[in-house]
C-alpha cells in the first residue's frame, strides 16, 4: 500500500480476474475502490481455490484492501442504488455489458463528466475470456514442442487487460482535470490480444513471411535462449540479450574454442547479433547442452551469477513460494487478516517506492462489509431507510 | 491514438517488452514521448523479426508514436546530455541499472520532484528476463499435459509490467500534483509475478494445501473449460463461468438427460457451482467429448452463440491476422509509414473512447530524427553547438 492515489475514490462492479485487477491496483496505491457486490457474492465469489469451509483463496486475494456495498442487482432499486453510487462518485470500472442498467450513457445522466472503464470480452460485446481470446490469436498454437495446441495456465489477457484499465482510468482521469469532460474507456479482451500481437510485430511478421513463426518448444524466438538439463539433472533456462552477456556465458562453459570453430566454419560472428546466434541454434544449442549437462546447477549458478548471465532453474509453485527471498522476506509481502481465516503472507503493490513508506496490505472486505457507511456517506440515506433496505432484501450487510 | 495525456512529456531510456510497452501506452493515449537511443540503436534494434534489409518488425511496433534523440551513451557527454533531458522534462521511465548515471538521486539533483519509474529484473538489482521470472514461480511446470515443463511463448510478465509501469507513472503524477513530492517507483519483474501467483491466489492455495496443483493439459483449473475436437476434426475452446451459460450449453448439446442422471448418482448438482463442475470432471468432460465429437464446428458455432457461451476455435496466428474482423477491418488498427518500408495494418491503443475521435497509429522514429529537435527546445542549445555533437559523433541523427 502507497497513497499515490489517495483522495480518489472509485465504484467497482465486476468480477474474475481483469476488472478485479485494475481496481486492486488502484486500492494498492491507496484509493478508495467500493466494490458493489451481489448480495451474497457475484459468479466468482466461490472460484477455486477455495478452503473447506468454502471461502475462495481467489477472490480474498483479488479485492484486497477494497470496501463492500452488496445489493440485490436483480431487483430495480438495487440496481437505482448500484447507478446512484456511481453517479454521486465519478469513476466506475466494471465488466459488466455495454448495454443494459450499466450502460455509461445512462450513468452520465446527470453526471457528464463521468468515466466509466469497462473491460469486455469481443469489441462488439459477444462474451470473451481470456482462455478462448488466446487461442483466437494463435498462441497456443505456438507454445510448446507440438502439434497439440497448448493453453497458457496464467490468464495473461486479463492481467494485461486489467493493468491497461487502471492506467486507462488514469489517464481519463488526466484529461477530465484539463479538460472537464468524462466519458467511456471500453477496453476488450479481445483488441489487448491482437493489440499485443501487433505490437509484438507479430503482425507484420506473419505478414511479410506469410508462414507461422514455427514452434520452439521451450526456445525463445530470435535470440539465444532456452532450457538445459544440468549434470545433477536440474532444468535451467538460460538467456542471453547483450553482447556482454554473451561473452561470458561463452566464457563461464569453456566454449570459446569451440564457438571460434563454429564462427569460421558458417563465416559469421555471434559477438552482437541475437538474430545469427538464433539462426544457427542447431549447431550451438548441442554444444551448449554438453556443456551445461558436465556440471552442477550449484557449479553453474556460482559460474553465471558472477558473469551476469540471465538464468534460473525451473521450479515448482510450492517451491517458489518457499524462498524466502520471494515471499517471506519480500518487503511487497506482510500479514493481513483474509474472510477464510487462513493467515498467509499477503501481497501488496507490485512497486517499491524507495522515498516512500510502504504501508502493510489489507484485507478484502466481507460481502456488505461497507454497505451502511457508503450508503450513508455517499448516497446520504437516513440510518431508517438502509434498514428498510436491509430488511427488505435489498441492501446485504456482513 | 487519443489525446488523454495531451501536455504529458515522458523521456524513455529502455529496450526489450516491458519499458518500451509502458511508453508506448502513454504515447498511444496523446503524451509525447521521447526515447533516448543510443546511437545506431540500443540492444533490441535489430531484434526479430526482422525484414530482409535487417529492420526489426519488432522495434518498429513497439516504439510508434515516440521520437528519437540518438545519443552516444558510452562517452560522458552522450550521458550528461541524457541526464540534462530527463531533468528538463521530469518524467523518466527506463530499464537502466538502479545505480549508476541514471539513478534516481543523481537525476534528482536539482529536480528534486523528478518521477522516475524503473522496471527491473530482480527486486535487488539482478538482472532477470520474462522468461526467467516465469519458471521462478512455476508457471511452466502447470502448462501442458507434462511431464515436462512449457515455457509460455507470449512475453506475459513483460507485458503486465509494461502496463503496470504505464498506471504507476500516472499515479505519481496524480500525486505531485497534490503534493509537489517526485520520487522513483521501481517495478521488477520478479516481483510482479511473485505478486501475481498472490493476487491469483495461488500463494494461500500451495500454503493450504501443501502440494502443487495438478496438471491440467489445455483445461481451465476450478471450473468447467477445456479444448474439445469437432466432427470435422477442428479443436475449439469452452469455458463456462455463468450459470445461464451452463444450463445453455447443456441444452445446445443435448446433455440434460445425462447430467441429470450424473448429478442423481453423485448427489451433487452443477447448475450454479464452477468447482462441483470442476470437481467431477471426469465424468463430465466425456459426455461432452461425445456430443461435440458428433457434430460441425459451424453447426456448433450457430448453436453456442445463440445460447451466450464463450467458445472460440483454435486458429494460427497467420489465420488469426487473416480475419478482418480482427485486424483489416478492426477499428484499432490503421496505416502509418514504418521504418522498415513493409506496409502493414498498425495497431492504436487497445482502448476505444466511443465520446472521442480516434486518430489513427503513427509510425516508430528513425534513430535520431528528432535529435535536432529535441536539444534546441528541450536544452535550448544552440545550432552551432548541436552541430559540433553531431560532428563529434555524441549526437546521432537520422
Amino acid at each position: 500500500m502507497y497513497d499515490l492515489l489517495t483522495g480518489l475514490s472509485v465504484i467497482e462492479a465486476s468480477s474474475f480476474v481483469a476488472s478485479p485487477t485494475a481496481g486492486l491496483y488502484c486500492a494498492q496505491m491507496g484509493a478508495e475502490v467500493i466494490r458493489v457486490d451481489q448480495v451474497g457474492g457475484g459468479p466468482d465469489f466461490r472460484r477455486w481455490p477455495v478452503t473447506k469451509a468454502n471461502d475462495s483463496l481467489y477472490w480474498e486475494n483479488l479485492n484486497r484492501a477494497k470496501k463492500s456495498v452488496a445489493l440485490d442487482l436483480g431487483r430495480p432499486e438495487g440496481r437505482e442504488l448500484l447507478q446512484a453510487l456511481v453517479r454521486a462518485t465519478g469513476q466506475f470500472i466494471t465488466n459488466f455489458p455495454v448495454d443494459g442498467f450499466l450502460s455509461h450513457p445512462t450513468l452520465a445522466e446527470g453526471r457528464p463528466d463521468l468515466i466509466t472503464v469497462r473491460v469486455m470480452g469481443w469489441a462488439h460485446g459477444a462474451p470473451a475470456l481470456d482462455y478462448t481470446v488466446n487461442n483466437s490469436v494463435g498462441y497456443p498454437m505456438l507454445t510448446g514442442a507440438g502439434p497439440e495446441p497448448v493453453n497458457h495456465v496464467l490468464p495473461a489477457w486479463d492481467l494485461l487487460t486489467g493493468a491497461y484499465a487502471a492506467f486507462a482510468l488514469l489517464a481519463a482521469i488526466q484529461r477530465r482535470s484539463a479538460t472537464a469532460m468524462g466519458g467511456e474507456v471500453r477496453i476488450p479482451l479481445s483488441d489487448v490480444a491482437i493489440g499485443t500481437v501487433a505490437n509484438l510485430g507479430g503482425v507484420a511478421e506473419v505478414l511479410y513471411t506469410g508462414v507461422n513463426r514455427p514452434r520452439l518448444g521451450n526456445a525463445v524466438y530470435g535470440l539465444f535462449g532456452r532450457d538445459f538439463v544440468t549434470a545433477d539433472g536440474e532444468r535451467t533456462m538460460i538467456v542471453v540479450v547483450t553482447p556482454r552477456q554473451w561473452a561470458n556465458l561463452v566464457a563461464a562453459l569453456g566454449l570459446g574454442e569451440a564457438i571460434a570453430a563454429l564462427e569460421a566454419s558458417r563465416g559469421v560472428t555471434f559477438a552482437t547479433d541475437d538474430g545469427l546466434r538464433f539462426a544457427h541454434r542447431d549447431a550451438l544449442y548441442p554444444m551448449f547442452e554438453c556443456a551445461v549437462a558436465a556440471r552442477s546447477l550449484k557449479d553453474l549458478t556460482a559460474a553465471f551469477d558472477v558473469g551476469g548471465i540471465v538464468h534460473s532453474p525451473y521450479r515448482t509453485m510450492l517451491n517458489a513460494v518457499q524462498d524466502r527471498a520471494l515471499v517471506a522476506d519480500n518487503p511487497i509481502f506482510g500479514q493481513a487478516d483474509n474472510p477464510s481465516g487462513f493467515a498467509y503472507p499477503a501481497a501488496g503493490a507490485f512497486a517499491t517506492l524507495p522515498q516512500s513508506e510502504r504501508q502493510p496490505p489489507r484485507a478484502a472486505p466481507r460481502n456488505g462489509a461497507h454497505s451502511e457507511e457508503i450508503l450513508a456517506d455517499r448516497l446520504s440515506l437516513p440510518s431508517g431507510e438502509i434498514a428498510r433496505l436491509i430488511d427488505a432484501g435489498i441492501v446485504g450487510i456482513a
